[in-house]
């Protein structure tokens, strides 16, 4: 490396929603961001697109935003992204889209993840069959776009899009590539198996190294856009759950994140690939380590579904802190008010497209409130679910457990969750924890720091501590067994109801 | 009888929340109201008591404010009281309430009714066992108040205690005295056996009578204060419910009132006693009929219950013209979204006080008035099956449904109803028709009609007809059978929920 004494480092996290910059001291501090949103394309209910050209051009302008707020753009010595994983773009032998990118929460694959999902592939990839890896879309493609998979030259997944176009290279990181669900979770290298399912050539898809490796300078023409030396290098990435994870100090077994967001992601490592349905496992940005994560897309969904739905008009939606304190004044239980929250659909464990959300236990006791802290005890309850199959699933207890996203800026819920779980919460209030570890890992390949443990404690922060009440704790524990039934209860009615034909309008 | 040749009558319903009292001329028409409020104490959860010396000077202050819109109180030729059922006084030598009365709806006796509640009882008595019969009251009192009883002369339903005042006659109509659930239904007298399971003495309880029967002339010093001829006569009635049945013009089995109040209720006629868990049988005031009741707790209360959580909080829980015309508009099944309405516990046909609410098939497409349909759509459904139960046990169809009450005044419901009925609905919009069905019973006994059923067409009105539509009823009819799998298949799971302890305050 022939980098500043003292550098800095761009992290950019390319997500669903827009590409965010963030700049990053030797110490671990931001000191100049910037952003610049993505558009996203719904030309059918479910499918979701983006314009793959949109990846670069907002990340190059989010970097140049940030780039403002710096005195001396000659000290950054390291590009690194990170990025929506999952979403892929099919390219021509001139690297230009033959059709839009494909994002992950594009539900066409249902089919196929039902057809091809089997055992054996998602032994191979660590991956529940589901509509989000990037395989199903590809089988999809191959049976309904036939044209598209005969004119691809090239699969780029976000980060080696973005590289290729940074570097000329056509190299990612395995981390970065994994989403695919093209890669055996064993060997760390492509599966034969998956790519010939896949209908793919090992040459269509970018050459693997570990996230850190250095990937070669910039090009030449884009550090001088920038007003950067034209030695800084790009570092190889991971996905932003991954990047997440390592920017809220998430290294090793010990530790969990938590992101609070629209939907909900419970992430934590494993120190080998552990085959398990508990959980979808990702290569790690950690050498030889997996990242696992259980997910369930009824989060802070849920509680703004509430908050528009029953709540103060005015509010639009938004927080409502006249409800969250009526909501914590109620008793564990929400007095015998019990919701399962599949709003939609159940995730891990369960994968249950058929299920939908179930309240139970109505009395007129019961009142507004009582419904809103049901929701927010369901998401709870349904996490603790998935916090214990993948402590059984691994047989390592998570000891810390580490909240982001914008659920975390709830009292009421972050304290319901220390319950549930009966461990402490740590809360993290930094917004853009992926880009911090993307930060932490361009550092750690710098030699900043030793390893990327000490680079994530670096950049990291705890803006404060949940701690479980006992009571609160002994009163969850006698409610879980009786959520826990409710679905086994109640899943072939949902089954029934979801079959049913739709009514009649009036 | 001497009465006028045009003649008019006075009928009272003695209320749970006032005396109300018509008068009604010969053609059925009202020509006079008054009405004077009850208070109700309830000295401990769940139990309701009146002082029974205020039935009286409510029935009396009521009658006087009714006849003050009439120019000429000697054409009144009878008066006919009905009134609230169930509830009754114990009386010492000197006709004086040893203890306040005990309501319909006082819950107090919920173990009495558990222990005594035999099938044998219920044969018998023709009630399920429930807190509402007299009966397991009077066991509550033997066991709670052994005092009370031993000082009882008399125990005096509403009709027995308004009779012997305005009579100085202690005799009441069969059909006022069932409710406390010592009348053999099969033999229309008392039961020996249902008398000494209660502890009681013959004497101890009014001579029977049919409904409709003279019980003699007013006492003078009442005819004389209230301004009426002396010889007017009292004329036996009978319970609210029966005598709403008749001023709904529901005289025979092929007819059903629909009684959508806080609580709802269905009822018809079977033409002798036919016993059944499907309904409760009570004595006709048709000679010879048994008159047939399901009954739900979950009616406008649930309603009610909604609009004061969920509404327009300027309104207050009271209608919402908005929110009607949105549920409207949503397709039949709410967009497959199921309420169980046991927000009270369920009634008929389940009997079963640890149930609750619930509410399946949650998802994000549906808003506030989804959730609203869905209520309503579930007391309608709870209704169909109360109805089919109630055709199965008797073996005879119910084609025409007449409807009163509060919830009859919402276009939505009754059209909800209609369709999950698959039946049209006549919608009766008099505010007092138990007091016509006691006016129908005292313009008979005058000769005035020659029937009770010709009586009751005349004083019924029908103010508008909702007809089914085809469509709603074949979605409804493949809605039925999922909504009756709720119940069984979260029964367990409620009566979990109930046990459970009540979670530790924050």
């Amino acid at each position: 490396m022939t980098a500043p004494s003292s550098p800095l480092v761009i992290a950019v996290d390319c997500s669903t929603t827009a590409a965010k910059a963030i700049i990053v001291d030797s110490g671990g501090r931001v000191v100049g961001t910037g952003s610049q949103a993505l558009a996203t394309h719904s030309p059918a209910p479910h499918w979701f697109e983006q314009d793959a050209h949109q990846w670069w051009t907002a990340t190059s302008d989010a970097i140049m935003a940030a780039l403002k707020a710096i005195p001396d753009p000659g000290a950054v010595a390291a590009v690194c992204v990170t990025h929506q994983r999952e979403s892929f773009v099919c390219l021509d032998e001139h690297g230009t889209p033959i059709r839009p990118a494909i994002l992950w929460m594009d539900g066409r694959a249902a089919e196929e993840a039902r057809s091809y999902g089997t055992e054996r592939v998602e032994l191979l990839s660590g991956k529940p069959a589901d509509i989000t890896p990037g395989l199903y879309k590809l089988l999809w493609l191959r049976d309904h776009e036939p044209d598209t998979m005969a004119r691809c030259h090239r699969v780029a997944d976000v980060h080696s899009h973005l590289v290729h176009t940074m570097t000329g290279r056509w190299v990612s990181s395995t981390a970065s590539v994994d989403p695919l669900a093209v890669i055996d979770q064993a060997t760390g290298d492509y599966s034969d198996e998956l790519l010939e399912l896949a209908g793919l050539r090992r040459d269509q898809l970018p050459d693997l190294v570990p996230s850190g490796s250095s990937l070669g300078p910039l090009r030449a023409d884009i550090a001088d856009a920038w007003g950067l030396r034209r030695d800084v290098v790009v570092i190889a990435g991971t996905g932003d759950g991954q990047a997440g994870g390592i920017g809220l100090a998430v290294t090793d077994p010990g530790a969990a994140y938590l992101v609070l967001g629209t939907a909900v992601v419970i992430g934590s490592e494993t120190m080998s690939y552990v085959p398990a349905r508990a959980y979808r496992s990702m290569v790690s940005a950690m050498p030889g380590q997996s990242t696992v994560e259980t997910f369930s897309s009824s989060g802070t969904y849920l509680s703004t579904w509430f908050r528009q739905q029953f709540g103060d008009p005015g509010l639009a939606g938004a927080p409502d802190p006249e409800l969250e304190r009526e909501a914590a004044a109620l008793p564990v239980g929400s007095e015998r008010l019990v919701t399962l929250p599949y709003w939609n659909g159940a995730q891990t464990p369960h994968w249950d497209g058929r299920a939908s959300g179930v309240t139970l236990g109505w009395q007129g006791c019961h009142t507004r409130a009582h419904f809103y802290r049901s929701l927010l005890e369901g998401i709870a309850l349904e996490l603790r679910l998935q916090l214990d199959g993948l402590e059984a699933a691994r047989g390592e207890r998570v000891e810390v457990l580490r909240a982001t996203g914008g659920g975390a800026r709830s009292p009421l819920w972050t304290q319901i969750l220390a319950d549930v779980f009966d461990r402490p919460i740590q809360v993290c209030a930094a917004a853009e924890v992926s880009a911090l570890g993307a930060a932490a890992i361009a550092l750690t390949a710098l030699g900043v720091y030793d390893t990327l443990p000490a680079a994530a404690a670096a950049v990291s922060t705890t803006d404060a501590v949940v701690a479980p009440r006992p009571d609160a704790a002994a009163a969850y524990r006698q409610l879980r067994p009786v959520y826990e039934r409710v679905y086994s209860q109640t899943r072939d009615l949902l089954h029934t109801l979801h079959e049913l034909q739709r009514g009649e309008p009036q």
